[in-house]
């Protein structure tokens, strides 16, 4: 069966040409976007990642394109389209149609795009075994909290992780210190037992799932102290692992093709991604 | 008379819904663009311009979507369809449609987008008084030479210089050197009557007009020096002028409020702005 989605006030299978070609976000990455994740068809976090989508949006001073309820409805009805038991809910918002000018446009009407596929949840190796991450050169834009499409840096660095045989790149600036993945935030954990992850900032997106992390740890006694770590850091860390919407938190065991720790998912990563399996009705699931 | 497009394949009104929602230029930015100037008909300079187009492809590795003499007869009927006397044409090439994943999708087809509209050339005051510019942080990713489609650090730099009155955005690396415009390369004269403009690298785009620009200086036997120069530098200048296709080149006559020079257009960038109008027979256009 096609995949529907919603494109503009229409539900139209996945493929047919639905998009201008002088919208926006075709030709501009001027648009935002939202991943949801779906349980036995529940959205989990929709109101946190709503609240994203309109932080997203009010930075770029994008309209949002209907209330709030209207697109809880349009979730719901895409969602129920296409019967997918555990779903990722994609939203993206452009700043609409209008001939090719940099210039907001005066009277553009926000475009809406909202689709749902099979959630790509982690293969019960990667989480047993852990995965692998390379170190790579950040070389996006300076504005990475805000959740824009203008992701052709992160397509790169994710490629060439791949062809290195890793499952993620964790970017590194300037000064030698990691920012986050090329689609996931970053941790390690030292030997003292305390998380370490970049503070928020222009240099890192502000992770649903990196709250829901942060409230694993502060239930379950962990300490987190949030700054820049250095890829020598992460190297000689306890532990090391990534969160995101669909990665869930995911044990990372080799950085640059070396060990963490005794090579195996440290104790910290399994308890923290336990509870936030538990408290996402994944425990049963993954 | 609507505009009509190429889109993969056919020709259609530009409004006409074209492209599919899951093609990488629309959620990955995952593409890349090429603007092309013709007079009264004729493409300007379309060798060096599709040139530029096979490297930014190469660069991501996307294939070209035809073979160059194809897009040629692209290019030519697109024009034909739309009879615009003096037009700016419009390629867009993405990596193609594929089921949403950051990695390169194994057989994906790259799609194709030609559009041609009137050429926005620069008013007769905007020639004759020069234009404003305003300096503003570089936020852009580290691949500029590359002229892909994540513009949208572009846009907001254009949007922002817009609303403080200015024409332009300078773009100003972390040390306080001009990079670029949001959309045209920049240039300083000094005191001495040097040419000074940054060199080639990954923080700015290789101009075509930059190469005409520089091709028309050395038949004047104006000198140029390619290095970074700082705002302080181009607030203390002679002349100062920027370069595009369609922007032409363009005396910059005021930096951030400041006048430059006498605050009229500089005497050499005049000079190079009408050797440059008459070798791309625009002298009896603009």
């Amino acid at each position: 069966m096609a995949r529907i989605a919603y494109v503009n006030g229409r539900y139209l299978p996945i493929g047919r040409p639905a998009v201008a070609i002088e919208d926006r976000g075709y030709q501009f990455a001027d648009g935002v976007y939202e991943v949801i994740k779906c349980v036995f068809g529940q959205p989990r976090d929709l109101e946190r990642h709503l609240d994203r989508l309109e932080r997203s949006l009010r930075e770029l001073r994008i309209a949002m394109p209907m209330s709030r309820a209207a697109l809880r409805r349009v979730i719901a009805e895409t969602l129920r389209r296409n019967a997918i038991r555990h779903a990722i809910v994609y939203i993206q918002v452009s700043r609409g149609t209008a001939p090719r000018n940099h210039l907001f446009p005066k009277n553009a009407v926000p475009s809406l795009v909202v689709t749902v596929r099979r959630a790509p949840f982690p293969k019960p190796a990667e989480i047993e075994d852990g995965v692998d991450v390379v170190t790579l050169p950040d070389q996006r834009w300076k504005r990475c909290d805000i959740k824009s499409i203008s992701l052709l840096p992160n397509v790169l660095a994710k490629q060439q992780a791949a062809e290195q045989g890793a499952r993620e790149a964790w970017l590194v600036d300037a000064d030698g210190r990691v920012t986050e993945g090329s689609s996931a935030n970053a941790y390690i954990v030292d030997q003292s037992g305390t998380i370490i992850t970049r503070p928020l900032g222009g240099e890192i997106l502000g992770g649903i799932t990196r709250q829901n992390l942060f409230a694993a740890a502060k239930a379950a006694g962990v300490p987190i102290v949030e700054r820049a770590f250095t890829v020598a850091e992460a190297r000689a860390a306890r532990e090391a692992f990534l969160t995101s919407t669909s990665s869930l938190v995911l044990p990372v065991t080799r950085i640059d093709g070396q060990s963490i720790g005794n090579g195996k998912p440290g104790s910290i990563t399994c308890r923290l991604l336990d509870a936030y399996l538990q408290a996402q009705g994944l425990a049963a699931v993954i």
